[in-house]
């Protein structure tokens, strides 16, 4: 078939291969390189020691995927076999900052793989391209012949961790640090402090994570463990200290500095809370003096993150502690200062002059966007569209967070087609450069170690893609074939978002056979954004995150291939696509003996029988309908409307997740009915 | 059924329930305790402060197990609900040190749990057996109502992990150690150094982790938070430091110690090496005096561990660094020592004198056992049964390893059945008493952070019980049923031996569709005792450990079943067990050509190709026996000869890795033809 005749998605397969994100230029030609026990790999030119350690492990990961039993152990910079087979060349050697050249050029021919690059940084990202373009056929394991071009669309690409709220042990951000540089991130936003939890040790203020975490802190050790590892990896770390809002777990150690008096305690609910240090209070200053310049000596990065989110901008509320104090209302009077936002710009201009003192740059939620601040800040839009816009028009660089929430458990193509700079914006050449590129957030309300990779991952690797590859790649069919490549592939990095899956469901079965668990569950998501918290009040910092919610994973693989075979066969009428709906109902359909069996010794489950019971309706009215439509027959009108009854009463939320097939079973119906 | 009429193992399983280790004593009574949401726990008596964050892991794994929303957030002193349902008393702090009462009474009424201990490392070992009592029905959680008396039988039930072959980070350790805590193991030995690496940071003598390590090491912070971890946890941490020989990781920095001139590099190949620091140099005592001092003031533990295994005792060999010193040959003969066991024996005594100075108790593998050591050291067996019986005799106290080498992937029951104080031992009640304890031992030539969990786990769990519970308690069916549901509970404490297998399938099959070649795995072992390293010559701390050999694991339950089965067929004719070995051995039969399609795809995978094949032929050969015994048919001569001839095939390794239903088939085989 020639390239011309293949469907859209088809084309981009053939040209994309399994890569993500998609480099800027590719070009194939004929042939490839065979993979031999004997491959070496040589560096030269100027790198950075990082580039060492980094082939090494690369050289590793290939032996792992390949057993083969390579030469080489460490490389170094003596290793310079005369017919080295990847020969990797850095001009220079490359700074883990905002904008250092991350280009390079991969070239593979049947007889030498060549990774040219201005840094050591840019050569890291090709050794990703080069992983993901392993393949394999009955004679080996090859790399077929490409040129690649390749650089980054935007400087930022981040990933924030909220460790504050659930905390997340050191392993936890460095087998995800390894999951980020695997889809070419850059960033890791560490979301340090909250209302629940203090999480770094302070040497000059100990009582903040000695009263404020319950001894789930990070050492100061730890942390620059965590940077080091991040470095080596060219990632950068920004670390965010939630000022003044979002700051009760400061309070218990120092509870002076609040805006109504003591004491404090460390919060185990979730939503937003009232205690807000003291914007009039000269100590609150001195202290942030002092507090910042320790952890701005502990932080390199010049980005600084003082959060700034979620104080009291809304309707005003009694409960309010800023609203509440009468010395602030009065300061506020004597100042002129007209409201909460100006009293919290206020409170930001005197912390942008300590951070400078201490040659941070101030970056902080959209929130900190007012007229009076200086243009050196970075706004991270979260809440509106129009925040970016109206930040880049003021002057203001800013990065994107709205539409990556990925603790929202949304789809990934919902993140993966939210560009930071959509061909539509009304911003000019010099406001669009003030567009620095955008972090997925998972903010960790309902998550552990346990499940939170299966959060972040595969979703996070498509929003890398975003930020990385050129505007025009957004085949999502594409993105979901690569998707699940890269999603296996992650695993090697000790990323548990696939392993954990099973692990939770053994333990929900109480036994090794989960099959008709799985079944079910396979086919469920958490509800959508806040849901959960309004259909749940029990949820806590403490409550148990290993029911079926937690286990099941947002983008239900599927459930999302029943849909779009439903809507492939609806529009063509395949009969292979048929059996497959067919298959697909029935096991559904026939679910429901065995899995009572299992929820029956485990009451832990009891919770999903009603949706379990539904599940099987649900499929039988799918049956019928697809039999209706292969003998195009049409359905009578009664039992269409009992069926739609039971369809919208089946796209109710029960304990908290939907079931996904739902829509796709209405969509057989309807056309049943036609 | 009255309880005379039950099998042993029945017996057992009416009364062991799924603990493990089994309890010294446990009287059942009449209903049970019935679990609520509103379940509290309250602490009474003088226990240690560790007993508050244990209570509270132990609630939280409640909750995670069960879904409940517990009320409790971090238990403490302060918490004195009046009806609490659990209440926890202990009448005095524990010490984590060798012979602490563990001891603990749990009673469990319909209204009421009550856990009494002298200490709180007794109340935490009386948590874990809680644990293990979870029951459901179809009503909900309960815990049946028993009283159980418990103690352990030895006071040294330890585990071994070898960080120096391949290192293992923090996390990796940690998890193990709440994995040896949920089967109430009491002592990590960890084996720090190793030809292969030097893996603690060393401030005085900084080259030995900076050049000894590869920069794969843990700081003294790491060292001091494992062992607040394990003190947690009630589980003492001895550090080995592995001297005179296994030291070539300390003469990379410090060659001067060695009895050879330098340099030295870190060994990459596995084997004895001949590295040894030079007892007559009187700098190396100085060296260790420091280095101890350093260690000793780290780790808290009265016992420290000097290894000294494997050094020059063995065939004199020229390239052997004593023997080709003539510096330490001249001064052999001017102090009369008479042979290298004597002069590792006059060099440990030198180190006696180190250690008690520094108020440590030597401990070693078998070889320092000499008539001129002091009787305060402990010997540690691994070699021979007469070990340790030649030391009691002698006076030493000793520990067992021999029979616990978990490596050498040996079934599970070898291990169990292995008693440090078997009843037909030689031995008076006072020289019984030096016997201590055992350890199961971890060494890590061919295991990663990937794969090492399997190769600890469940197995060592029986282990755990051999050293904890009464000696009659071996019944070995009943440790099967039991080790099958512990195996399921350890993963909840993060260990990978269940999830990490389909992992590693998914990347050998390059899919996430493992049916067959799971089905080809599960009935595999890698070769036993030290046969990879004779059948492959390639293994270094780079190899790959990602192939079939390193995914398959030890006592590979489905084969075991199988062989079972196909005894108790054999012995009683029972047709349920027939068909269930039809339908295995029809699915073995079959399984070649979709495992075929996998390997196309997968090179790795090509190696077992041969044997999927073999398994076919195996499986066929079952098929027809079985068919000839249900009809009562003889197998003439012929095919039996023939049959013959394809099973002892069948017995050799492949790939490293031996299939593990041949036995049963012959079996099947050898009874149709009669």
């Amino acid at each position: 078939m020639a390239i011309s005749q293949l469907s859209a998605t088809e084309k981009a397969a053939a040209t994309t291969l399994y890569l993500m994100p998609v480099p800027t230029k590719i070009t194939h030609s004929a042939g490839e390189f065979r993979l031999h026990a004997d491959f070496q790999i040589q560096v030269t030119g100027a790198p950075d020691e990082r580039i060492y350690p980094a082939a090494t492990r690369m050289l590793r990961r290939l032996s792992g995927r390949t057993g083969l039993f390579f030469p080489q152990d460490f490389i170094t910079a003596a290793d310079n076999a005369k017919n080295a087979d990847l020969k990797i060349n850095c001009k220079r050697p490359g700074k883990v900052e905002l904008g250092e050249n991350e280009t390079y050029v991969l070239t593979i021919t049947p007889e030498h793989i060549n990774l040219n690059a201005e840094t050591d940084i840019g050569a890291l990202r090709g050794l990703e391209t080069l992983l993901q373009l392993l393949s394999a056929d009955a004679n080996g394991y090859y790399f077929p012949c490409v040129t690649i071009e390749d650089e980054p669309r935007f400087a930022w690409r981040g990933l924030l961790i909220d460790v504050g709220r659930h905390f997340m042990p050191v392993h936890v951000i460095k087998r995800n640090l390894d999951g980020m540089a695997a889809v070419k991130m850059n960033v890791l936003h560490w979301h340090l402090t909250e209302d629940q939890g203090f999480r770094v040790e302070s040497k000059i203020y100990p009582k903040l994570h000695q009263l404020g975490s319950d001894g789930f802190y990070y050492t100061q050790e730890h942390i620059r463990g965590v940077i080091k590892y991040a470095a080596d990896r060219g990632i950068r770390v920004v670390p965010e200290f939630d000022v003044p809002g979002h700051a009760t777990s400061w309070l218990v150690g120092y509870p002076k500095l609040g805006s109504k008096p003591g004491p404090y305690e460390i919060i185990r609910k979730w939503g937003i809370q009232y205690a807000a240090l003291d914007p009039t209070n000269e100590n609150v200053y001195a202290f942030l003096d002092q507090f910042f310049g320790e952890m701005a000596a502990l932080f390199p990065d010049p980005y600084f993150h003082i959060g700034g989110d979620e104080v009291e901008q809304g309707k005003h509320h009694k409960a309010e502690h800023w609203n509440a104090n009468p010395g602030i209302q009065a300061f506020m009077k004597k100042n002129n200062i007209a409201d909460n936002a100006a009293l919290q710009a206020w409170f930001n201009s005197k912390l942008v002059k300590i951070l400078t003192k201490h040659q941070k740059i101030m970056i902080g939620w959209e929130e900190i966007l007012h007229e009076s601040m200086p243009r050196s800040i970075v706004i991270q839009s979260w809440r509106g569209a129009e925040a970016m816009v109206s930040a880049a028009r003021a002057g203001f660089q800013s990065i994107l967070s709205r539409g990556y929430y990925i603790d929202l458990i949304q789809p990934t193509d919902f993140h993966y087609l939210n560009d930071p700079l959509p061909p539509d914006i009304s911003l000019n050449a010099e406001q669009k450069n003030l567009i620095l590129g955008g972090e997925a957030t998972m903010w960790s309300e309902l998550v552990t170690p346990e499940n939170i990779d299966s959060r972040i991952w595969p979703r996070t690797a498509a929003i890398a893609e975003r930020l990385w590859s050129p505007q025009h790649v957004k085949d999502v069919d594409d993105m979901y074939r690569r998707l699940q490549s890269v999603s296996m592939q992650l695993e090697e990095l000790g990323l548990t978002h696939e392993k954990n899956y099973e692990m939770m469901l053994r333990r929900l079965a109480g036994s090794a056979n989960i099959h008709a668990l799985r079944t079910f569950v396979d086919l469920v998501e958490p509800v959508k954004r806040y849901k959960r918290h309004s259909l749940n009040k029990n949820l806590t910092s403490f409550a148990p995150m290993t029911r079926v919610v937690d286990t099941a994973r947002p983008d239900a693989q599927v459930a999302r291939i029943f849909r779009k075979n439903v809507s492939a066969y609806l529009n063509a009428g395949n009969k292979t696509i048929a059996e497959r709906l067919q298959a697909d109902l029935k096991l559904w359909n026939e679910n429901h003996d065995e899995l009572s069996m299992i929820i029956e010794r485990s009451p832990v489950l009891a919770e999903i029988e009603p949706m379990s019971k539904t599940l099987t309706q649900c499929a039988e009215i799918g049956l019928q309908s697809l039999s209706a439509l292969r003998d195009k027959r049409t359905l009578d009108k009664n039992s269409i409307a009992n069926a739609k009854r039971v369809l919208a009463q089946a796209k109710k939320p029960v304990a908290e997740v939907e079931l996904m097939v739902v829509s796709g079973i209405e969509d057989l119906l309807e056309a049943a009915g036609k």
